[in-house]
C-alpha cells in the first residue's frame, strides 16, 4: 500500500536551456500542490539511460521517501513501457520508461515489490503529441501518486521480473592487471571507475595505470587536494568507488578520458590480482 | 479583479551562471514568502525576445493560475515600458517588459484583460543601477501582486491594445512547396518549423524537404524513436507543430539548421500546396 | 543565539549536469523538511574562491535571513576548517569552508559575531569516502541550524579573527590612468571591473580604454541599450559598479577581456586622477 507523499525527486535528461522541466513542474504543481519537487539533475547526456541511471543509483540513498520520477527516454511513442516501480514495501515508487533507467536504483534498495504500467488514461494528460511522456504520462502519474492514488489505479500490474534489467559494465584481472573502464566524469573532471577500492588496495599505494597507449603512474591519496601537481591520483570518492583526479584540475581533459574509455591497473611488478564487481554501497555500510 | 495568488511561473535569459536568478528568488520570497516560484527555463539566448515569447506560448497551457514573471530585456533602463498584463479576467497576471515578449502566450491564452505600466515606486526596490529591472522592478511586482496588490495600485492602467505586438513568421506556398522556417531547436537538436501539420498531411507521408542548397527525403512518423537512421522523420511533437529529427541524433546538427533556418516541404510530385499560418492550440483541442 | 530558520540560500561549483545539488537538496529536506532552499548559483568557475565569494557579496544584500550555504572547495578532506559565521547577531549563519568563500559576504553584512567550526560528528553524515562535505558536513550543519540546534553546539568556537580573509584586487593609479581589472564577465559578456563608478566619473563622459596593446574610446552611459554599435559603453550595473559593455553583444568576446584582465581609464588629456578601492554598497546606500 502506497499512502500519501509530499517530495517528488526529479531527474532527466531534458536540460534546462528549455522549457521542460518548466513545464514538468507546473503539471506536477497543477495536480498535487503539495508536493515539493527536487531537481536531483537535468544534466544527463541526451538519451544516456546508462548515465541517468548511475546518476540515480548514485543519489538513491540520499532520496527523500516519496516518489523519484526519472524520464530517459529515448524510444517515447514506441511500444517501451511507461511504469511506475514499488520498492521498501511502498516507501517509495520510481516513475518512468522500462528501459533499464530505474534499475540500478532498484537494485540499490532492495529491488521492486510491485510493479504497474501506466496506461489508464484518468490518469494522463490529453496531449497533442507523442512525444513528450515526462508531461503527459509519467509527471500525472508521480502527482496522483502523492495524492494518495493506489498504485494500481494507474494500470495493470506487471511482473517486476519482467521490467528491463541495467547493465553496468565489470571490471576483469587480464595478464595481471585490473581492466576497468571510466564509469561517470563529474563537473571536476574527475574520473570515476568501476574497479573497486578493495580491489586498488591490494596494488599498493603506488600503480601503473595504462589507458589507449599511455601509462601513468597514479597514487592512492586521502583527498584531491593531497595529490601532487602533475600526478594522477586515486581517491576513494563520495560514491564509495574509486576515481581518477589531478590536482585543481581536470583529469578526463588532461588524460584524455571519456565516459566507458578501458583503464588499467597494476602495480609496477603485476603482482596476481583479480577483477571483481564494484558495488555501490548503501551509506550505513561506510567502510 | 486580481486576488492573491500562489505560484510565481519565471522564464528569463539570465541563465543559470550567475546568481542573478538566485536573486529574483530571494526578492520574491522576501516580499511574499508564501510563493512558490517555477522555473519555466533561464536558458533562453541572451537578447532573443522571439525565442522567449515562442518558450512561454509553449508553456502557456501548463502553467499555474497566478503570476508570469518574464524577463528577456535589452532594452532595460531605456523608454521601454515595465509592465502587468491581466489575462482571464484576473486567473493570471503576465509581468514583463513591454517588448514583444509576453505578447505571444497573452494571445493564447485569449488576450489581455487589463494592463498597467509598473511606475509606482511603492511597489519597487531601490536600486544602484538601471540594469537589473527583474529584480528592482518586475520581481517585487509579481511578489507583490501575489500579496493580493491590486493590479492598479503597480501603476497607470494602458490600453492593452498599445502593447508590442509578438511578431512571429508565416508559412507561404511557393512554386508548389510550403516554405517555412525553423522556429525553436530543442536540447535534442529536433527542429520545431511553423509549417501546420494538417498542411503536411496533404503532401502525403513521404516528402521533399529542401534547405539550403540541400535536398534530403523526409518522412511522416509518429515517434521519434520510429525515424529509420540515416533518414529525416517528421513527428508532431509535444506543442502540435511539425518537428523535423533524427534518429537518437540531432537533426540540427546533421542538417546544419539553426533557428530561423528556411525550409522547404513539397511532395515528390510537386502536387499543389498552399501555406498557412500554425496556430499554437490549447490542450483541449487535440487533434 | 541563533533561532529557527526557514531559509538556506545555497551557492557552489558543483554545476547542474550532476547530481551534486540534488543530493545536498534530498539532504536538508531530510533533516529539515520545512526549509526552503533557494539556490544562488551553482555555476562558480569549479574551484574559483574568488569568483564565488564574489557572487556570494553581490547577492548579500538580497538574501533572507536565515542560512547561507556556500560550497566552493578545492581543499575539501584536507585540515581547511569547515566553518559555521554567525552574522548580524544571529540574522543569518553562513556555512562553509574557511578558505576566503564566505569572507566577502561576511564584510558586506557587518563581520562576524562568532564562528564555530563544523567538527561534531553528530551533525555530520557518515560518508562513504572524504570528497563531498557539501553533502556530508555542511549542509547537515545548515540543516540542523534552520531546526534550531545552537551554533555552538556544532563545534568549538573559533575566533572570528582567524578566519581566511578573502583577497579582492584594488584599483591604483598609474601615469594619469586608473588602472584596474575585470572582477567578472556575466552571461551577457559585460565586465564588470574594480574601479569606482565615482573615480570614473572624475574622468569625464567620454573615456580612454586600455587594456592589452588595444585602445578604445569608451562612453558613460545610463543603460546598456543607450551604447552606440561599435562603441564600447560604461554602465553602473546592478551591483552599483562599472561595468564595460557593448551593444546587445558580448563586450567579453568582442574585446577579448577574461576575468583577471588588466584594464586602464583615462580622460583624452590624461588629467591626473588617483586609485581608490571600490566599495560593495548596501543597497540602501544606493547613491
Amino acid at each position: 500500500m502506497t499512502g500519501r507523499f509530499d517530495t517528488i525527486s526529479f531527474l532527466s535528461d531534458f536540460g534546462l536551456d528549455d522549457e521542460f522541466v518548466g513545464v514538468v513542474h507546473s503539471v506536477i504543481r497543477s495536480i498535487a500542490p503539495h508536493v515539493v519537487v527536487v531537481d536531483i539533475t537535468h544534466g544527463v547526456t541526451p538519451h544516456d539511460t546508462r548515465a541517468g541511471g548511475l546518476a540515480l543509483a548514485r543519489s538513491a540513498n540520499y532520496l527523500n521517501p516519496g516518489v523519484v520520477l526519472a524520464v530517459v527516454d529515448p524510444g517515447v511513442g514506441t511500444s517501451r513501457r511507461p511504469v511506475a516501480v514499488e520498492v521498501g514495501g511502498g516507501m517509495s515508487v520510481l516513475v518512468g520508461p522500462d528501459n533499464g533507467l530505474l534499475a540500478p536504483a532498484v537494485g540499490m534498495v532492495g529491488g521492486a515489490t510491485r510493479a504497474v504500467e501506466l496506461v489508464s488514461p484518468n490518469y494522463r494528460l490529453e496531449s497533442l503529441g507523442s512525444t513528450f511522456d515526462g508531461r503527459d504520462v509519467f509527471a500525472p502519474a508521480a502527482a496522483h501518486l502523492c495524492n494518495g492514488v493506489p498504485l494500481t489505479d494507474l494500470g495493470p500490474e506487471i511482473d517486476p521480473a519482467t521490467l528491463m534489467p541495467g547493465v553496468l559494465p565489470v571490471s576483469r584481472e587480464e595478464e595481471g592487471a585490473l581492466v576497468g573502464e571510466v564509469l561517470w566524469i563529474d563537473r571536476f573532471g574527475n574520473c570515476q571507475i568501476n574497479i573497486d577500492p578493495d580491489e586498488v588496495d591490494r596494488l599498493g599505494s603506488e600503480l601503473t595505470l595504462m589507458f589507449g597507449t599511455e601509462q601513468r603512474t597514479a597514487v592512492r591519496c586521502g583527498a584531491y587536494d593531497e595529490i601532487t601537481v602533475g600526478r594522477v591520483g586515486l581517491v576513494v570518492d563520495s560514491s564509495g568507488l574509486m576515481s581518477l583526479a589531478v590536482a585543481r584540475s581536470s583529469a578526463a581533459a588532461e588524460l584524455g578520458l571519456i565516459e566507458g574509455s578501458e583503464i588499467r591497473l597494476s602495480t609496477p611488478e603485476d603482482s596476481g590480482v583479480r577483477g571483481a564487481p564494484i558495488k555501490l554501497r548503501r551509506k550505513d555500510e561506510a567502510q
